[in-house]
């Protein structure tokens, strides 16, 4: 499976916040991410990178 | 490898701009994308969708 890892920078840590992230959707100030579950979740902030071959998207809240 | 697809939309057309993206970066209006063998472009736009399972990454200029 291609999902990835969620992550929220708070500071210099990376807060895991999803894990298995299949759908991501930037909306006004904040970021939509779906797992393969189903699961689903609003995140306050906005995309800083995602490395796909490494499994990792990074969110911020800068 | 889990890499995607990127697609620009064009009014109801999706515009294939980039395969086996591995890195994507927002910047200013601009995202910096980078496929698995380095090469490397920035699209005006913003991340309208991604959709890893089904290796879709999809970019509009709205």
């Amino acid at each position: 499976m291609c999902e990835a890892n969620a992550y929220l920078l708070k500071g210099d840590q990376q807060e895991l916040i999803m894990e298995s992230v299949d759908i991501l959707r930037p909306e006004e100030g904040k970021v939509y991410i779906q797992d393969i579950f189903g699961g689903q979740r609003w995140v306050e902030g906005r995309i800083k990178e995602m490395n796909l071959v490494q499994h990792r998207i990074l969110l911020t809240q800068d």
